[in-house]
């Protein structure tokens, strides 16, 4: 086996891996896009169908590291090729974080349909999971064609996210305090919203890997916060 | 360079290396403590003390993962050797988790001083925090030892943490109903819960990690899991 041979193994065998990552992500954005379905259309049967989908993505996270630890025994690879093998791990990890998200949002639309719909909740829900899932579309983009202009795009992008996060924050706590009833609604449906919250910032972390992949570096600056509820919430 | 030189090189690597999760350890489990005490005495100095000590962790884990590459690219370990190195970094990155649950937990604890207290939530929330920071500490333990059956102690006792958080989640949605005056506070409080309980998972994660270095097997059965509050939470 000469070395050209071994090179050229080695790219097929991270071009499969690839593969397997682009084929979590595509089921990850379609189960972002479900879920929020799922809830707007209080849909019990799409809401069961995305919990019972997130198996898929699980398995496929198994595989890429299976497939990874494979790889980095068998061909050695040098550094730059064991930080791709390394990012692909840590790609897969989020994407795995995002669809457990995906899943725990459509739990509790089974939970939300049997209460009281609260006013344009499912609209801002919507919007907030259609913004995460092009971030994601945009992410996977970027680590397929290397773009770390693009990766840092989806970094910034993660703010619009966190405000939107913070002023739905508000809002369910406004629905509350107006009405003891709401309470239980407004808690899921919070819930509902710090997840995707939590998912935009795993996107950030997948385009951060992008801009370590391309540039041998992460990005310096503290990674762009918006979620103050932690900080100055409205007091009651 | 003999054989036997490579490998005592390696091994003396590798230790280093957990030696740096050792010491991410001992920070992490004294900020979960910590943070809870600093809520318990609504302690905002130490609050902020566990604020700023997460940088640390942060550092650690970085040094952590270059630690890991530079290993993984020089001495291209055997798949033994490169289970150890891998479960290291996973480690790692639920160690870096937990730490920043236990930051966001000192964050909102500089917003709940400035509110009335909840009557018991604070004893609540500081029994959560100590059975987590046990779990981990054992968590550790069992991978220095690389006890098995130690870690599959440690994964059984996550429900426990799990039925602590649901007995809570119950309690603040009371609180919150009984006066809409309590609702802001009930939130952040509810949103600690959920962050321990998270950490738990983490640790969880750790655990089976372990289970994996000594076996070559991650745990076959589902991960027992006992936060129900997506599934059947009380009706408003």
């Amino acid at each position: 086996m000469n070395d050209r041979h071994i090179v050229k193994s080695y790219d097929r065998d991270l071009e499969a891996i690839q593969a397997l990552i682009m084929k979590m992500g595509g089921l990850v954005e379609a189960a972002i896009l479900e879920a929020a379905q799922s809830l707007e259309n209080r849909d019990e049967e799409l809401a069961e169908r995305v919990r019972a989908n997130d198996r898929a993505v699980d398995d496929l996270e198994q595989r890429v590291n299976e497939e990874a630890a494979r790889l980095l025994a068998l061909r050695q690879p040098s550094a730059g090729d064991l930080r791709t093998v390394l990012s692909v791990m840590k790609i897969g990890a989020n994407l795995e974080r995002i669809g457990d998200y995906a899943k725990n949002m459509a739990k509790r639309t089974g939970v939300l349909v049997q209460m009281s719909p609260i006013e344009g909740s499912a609209g801002a829900i919507r919007r907030m999971s259609m913004a995460v899932e092009a971030m994601l579309k945009d992410a996977l983009d970027a680590y397929i064609q290397r773009d770390a202009e693009l990766a840092q795009d989806v970094r910034l992008r993660d703010m619009e996210v966190d405000q939107m996060y913070n002023a739905l924050f508000r809002e369910f706590l406004t629905f509350m305090m107006e009405d003891p009833r709401n309470i239980t609604a407004c808690m899921h449906l919070h819930f509902i919203a710090k997840n995707i919250e939590r998912m935009g910032d795993h996107v950030t972390s997948i385009a951060e890997q992008v801009i370590y992949l391309v540039t041998g570096e992460l990005p310096e600056d503290e990674r762009p916060k918006a979620d103050r509820t932690a900080i100055d919430a409205p007091r009651a």
